[in-house]
């Protein structure tokens, strides 16, 4: 079928800027972060802690992917970091980010020697996976809400990524979930992942990530 | 470029397939109800506390769309009711259900003569609303936990859905959220949309959802 085989070229010239961003990423140290998970999981809210711990250390600029509005945008950037917006509405409502629009983002921040570069993924656990970026790591954010079973039922996703976040575990009292089967789903997919559980509202479990992360960091 | 026109197209034949599901369950006189939202938003559990209310009175049938496992369907099967099941990962990973597969789905049913067949849609807030199914109703289900503001971020799904609801309403006082604005902010996006509240856990409101199926029916 045609539509496959252009999907698949489209795959394929996505891969090659990927490594492209990738090498460049490598050559400049600047430790790049791709979060990614469901609408409403607070990869936001975890970005917005996470910066905010690291802000007065660390250079950071944000790369933010939505379908429509800037909300989460301007959420980050009161931090006082540079933030650079990616509307995908523009690009037919897409439900992922490219490598090239992540290229293109990145060349618009005034100031591009960062130690961090986060990318804010579009809320969505399928197409985000199929597309890579060129960031050193894939996280992957679920919400204690979304159930014990989303890494079995979005493979990919889990497939794809090397940290998994669980978040909201303040509510956990209130739920009918198993954390430890979200967490043997995960491994189930990908034994190699490793995971977080934290609440980024509480900031319980915060600073394992944040220690992590600084770790990564190339600088 | 030769991508969009493509998509453009593949839309195209895939409304005109809808328009025909939709002539053709309108003359058999069967309600067609297609749900759509977030990954763990609650779809299933809610189509659970449906059919166990309406099954006694009501011939029910279930198409299950999943990029991969059988899960959901597995869970509705057990309540005596017909489901078939579309995994989307025999179509390259598809991030929604094509009207084609509803139709093929349909025709695999031994007793296709219904009075309601729900359609669950591949957990996602993007692609299912770029897809016409043909059915009567699109519902989309919001969960509490996901924040006020998808309406607005996510916003073709909620002006081609003629149904919200809100579910996980149990959760509430252990969030900080503002249901009030996220009807709001969905009658912002859709001043039609009609909007249930409920939690298909604890079965609040629910009888209010099931009385307007009941009002739909055909037959």
């Amino acid at each position: 079928m045609a539509e496959i085989k252009i999907v698949k070229k489209v795959l394929a010239a996505n891969d090659a800027i990927a490594d492209m961003n990738k090498k460049y990423f490598d050559e400049k140290k600047i430790l790049t972060i791709n979060i990614m998970s469901s609408p409403g999981s607070g990869k936001t809210m975890l970005l917005e802690k996470t910066i905010i711990k690291l802000k007065d250390k660390y250079k950071i600029g944000v790369i933010e992917g939505d379908v429509s509005t800037t909300n989460d945008a301007e959420r980050l950037q009161k931090l006082g970091v540079e933030v650079i917006q990616i509307n995908t509405d523009a690009f037919g409502g897409d439900c992922h980010l490219e490598a090239e629009w992540i290229k293109d983002a990145y060349e618009q921040l005034n100031d591009t020697d960062l130690d961090i570069l986060f990318v804010e993924n579009v809320g969505n656990l399928v197409c985000p996976a199929e597309f890579k970026t060129g960031t050193d790591f894939n996280v992957v954010v679920l919400s204690t809400t979304e159930g014990e079973d989303k890494p079995v039922k979005y493979p990919l996703m889990f497939r794809v990524s090397q940290i998994m976040i669980i978040n909201k575990i303040d509510l956990l009292p209130h739920l009918d979930i198993d954390k430890n089967k979200m967490e043997d789903n995960a491994k189930r997919i990908n034994s190699e992942i490793q995971i977080f559980s934290l609440s980024a509202k509480t900031e319980e479990g915060l600073d394992q990530f944040i220690d992590w992360l600084i770790k990564q960091i190339k600088k």
